[in-house]
């Protein structure tokens, strides 16, 4: 029977076993949360050989998902190892934070600070050092970038927005970058602080309020040119006006950016396509 | 030496020689225009082999170009063989009017009836008749379609609105659909007398006006609702707003439309893209 | 609480609510298997709305896996949606039969006759007559077409080419077309036995054989004209080679084909992308 | 009028004059062929602003094709200028020398050396220093790549096989690699030469003799890895299996190559899509 399952491995897996990453599951306990985070972790093949040290991307997961999204509906392994393989995409390492789940009113949604759950915090004073110790990332401005879908994408593009001294490159799939409507959920709870924390910190009226004729914000758009900018969204997707604005906003105020509109809507069929784009993407400055 | 001869040929141009179409240049005189006006007819191969009776399009050029624009530099031929071989497009007679030149002080450019210049006149009472004859077109609706880029994709969005009874699908690139702005020609020029058209046809004005609270509004959108629409355009594209702006509109309107944004300006690698999805799209629904 | 729910409902799932097929799952009493057969079927959005009769495409998994896998790991539903609803493929039925399983020694992997298993048999005597009518089918080989990956795209050409009166297209991903091998299972295990029917059956030594010289090679070549052909294998696949061969054989004997090499191996991620390309291209001559 | 001219270069020419690269024609004296060689050099925006040193890249044409081909056929400046800005390709040098023309009896074609007509020498050592020099190139195999089509794709093949110290990459596009048939051409005439020099150098028979039982063997085949291999040919090419082998052989000697299949035949249709993913590929490593 060895014989039989050598044969079946060598016909069904030998393709992939040749360059393959793997995705570990890491925790990070937080002081400034109070609780601790997982994370899913791509680590690149050969990883483990030496002590080289990789380019970081921070990859986020949308409303209602959870750190396991990216990995399992993504198939985030099997896309960077073929993109790595091919060369279209460096070897770099992939952290798949922790910042929601399906039970909205009793797990915290979002990645900006909200009242009791500081999570922007955290992910610049714990997360983002300790995680690129730990795992070698090279740590500059240059070798590190940020996306996501939805949620995480309006997450990345205001990490961005607000750290443009710390990312290289920002992709933004189906993003949701503000919010003008009415609160429906319950004051106060989870979900109605954070559609509260997206309507402050729009990304849209970050760009639109960074006046080309005052001296702050041509300094704040020059930051802005530093990170490269890409968004991209369904054309039936129902977030579809706030990726076509933003970058209207950014090209009239000289922020060069991407933008696609292919065919779709706001689901994974969207995304998997689109990772396909985004980790090449930020990976052209990038030695492999 | 013949021999020699012969054989580069079989080297060079054997493959194209199987399934070639040809595209043949044809006068028609029109009363309406007082003028004639030269077209450009991609005729697929064995066309000339039998009676059978073909879908048709009708695809046009730019401002400041004519009907060879389409041939030469978007290589309409080599395309078009190309994409009905391999059957992404359906066989099809490809008609390439005439209605602008470089010349554009002394040239007539553009879609619409100016003074003195009644082209979309010629175009419903003139050119339809007479070359759907001519060339055999099924002549119906279900297998007629139009195309164009920049004012000539402005001209199919417009000629479409305004005749749904006619067309099947709109495939519009890098349209000019509408001018709002400062009119800096010459008073009563041939372009002055053109973006004054443009102002009083907008194709966004056109859909912002179908009011759905209205019966007349209703029976409008419930006509455009008969045509397949679709726009391409650039993301660095001068024009890329219009189209964002026409896709909302109908949108809102429940009027199924394409949207896509790629990367790309206002050129003909643009829209030598365009044409390979522009073919596909409007033969969906024809026979092979 | 209802609220909520409901809201977020609608932020999520509104975009494929409006057009959603679905993935029904069906089983058949085989008398020639002696056993059910279980299979999943997709139904375009509507179905169940009127009497309209429908193509019909036969969708086949590969060795060790089952009925279940185009529809989870494949994902056909929300595929089938989108190509449908953006036009690109036709309203179509999808047929997902089992022929297989992990357990290779106690479950029958094959869509070929073998001794004991009449798959091939129970095809086309049971299972395209009951399901046709079951799911309205059109029911003629010009509705009809056949596509698979790995062993099933073997299955797909040996099915198509041995029943060209059955099927206008046939699209094989990733296909193991022949075997010339040794034979390293247990002499009469099952996969010993199907191993040695692709022996028999090989896709390759069949238009190899199909010889134009004479005149009963004439007519068999003349019927595989009559299908449309499409091979799709990753440049790193282990059974590049055959796709390759394949296309060379076709070609010499001027059966045409398509075929296309992209970046990949044998995996998920290559026949996700091949799905989108497959149901296209069997849909192009279907109305919509 | 002077007017009118601005607002047309406004409407139609801006968004190219901001990236705009640009094609200079030079020329070089060969002292080895006896002859001046004339080359056409795309060199990337803000080329004349500094002293930067560039990556350079030699680009190939085909059989009886001249050093006009990719800049005219192959829009070479708008698809250069595109990628470059968009970030898809780094900023580079391209050098389009001539080594042929379309009467080929009394016009020399090809890149090997041929009796009276070294052209491989020039290449390597007057063309290369020249222009390397003279377009501040940076001179090292890392940053230095070559392509080419048909006879150009062959030529690249066969310089980086020999010279493998000096690319990084190479990208042959529907490669002419080998000539194995009877020579019809006159007897020492120009393209009977040419024929006989491809049958010589082979650039099939180079794989398969590097025999990986021999040190010499292995010594050369590690040569080979250290370069980027690409080879991308149509489904429907006459030259198809001779890109199919080249993949195959390099395959079997674990030299590690991308081929990729798209639709199509020989022709500037093909290459023209395949400039675009030639550009990136080669890029990957440099900066920008």
């Amino acid at each position: 029977m060895k014989q039989l399952v050598s044969l079946l491995f060598l016909l069904l897996c030998c393709p992939f076993a040749m360059h393959a990453g793997r995705i570990v599951t890491d925790t990070i306990q937080s002081r400034v949360l109070g609780a601790p985070v997982v994370c899913n972790v791509y680590l690149p093949s050969h990883f483990e050989d030496g002590d080289r040290r990789y380019p970081i991307v921070y990859l986020l997961h949308g409303f209602t998902d959870d750190y396991t999204a990216w990995r399992d509906r993504g198939q985030m392994q099997t896309v960077a190892d073929e993109l790595i393989e091919s060369g279209e995409a460096a070897p770099m390492v992939v952290v798949m934070p922790n910042a929601g789940g399906a039970d909205i009113m009793n797990v915290w949604n979002g990645y900006l600070n909200l009242p009791g759950w500081a999570y922007e915090d955290f992910f610049f004073t714990e997360l983002i050092p300790t995680f690129e110790q730990r795992y070698r990332a090279i740590g500059d401005k240059a070798h590190r970038a940020i996306m996501g879908l939805s949620m995480g994408g309006g997450g990345s593009t205001m990490y961005a927005q607000r750290h443009p001294d710390l990312f290289s490159a920002c992709y933004a799939m189906s993003a949701w970058l503000s919010f003008d409507g009415k609160n429906d959920y319950p004051k106060e709870s989870r979900p109605y602080l954070l559609q509260e924390a997206v309507r402050e910190h729009s990304a849209l009226r970050f760009v639109e309020n960074a006046d080309p004729s005052t001296s702050s914000g041509q300094a704040l758009l020059q930051q802005l040119r530093t990170v490269r900018w890409f968004f991209d969204c369904g054309d039936d997707d129902f977030l579809f006006d706030q990726s076509v604005r933003i970058h209207q906003l950014m090209r009239d105020r000289n922020v060069k950016d991407e933008l696609r509109i292919r065919n779709g809507v706001h689901n994974w069929e969207y995304w998997h396509q689109a990772i396909r784009t985004a980790l090449p993407f930020v990976s052209r400055e990038w030695e492999r």
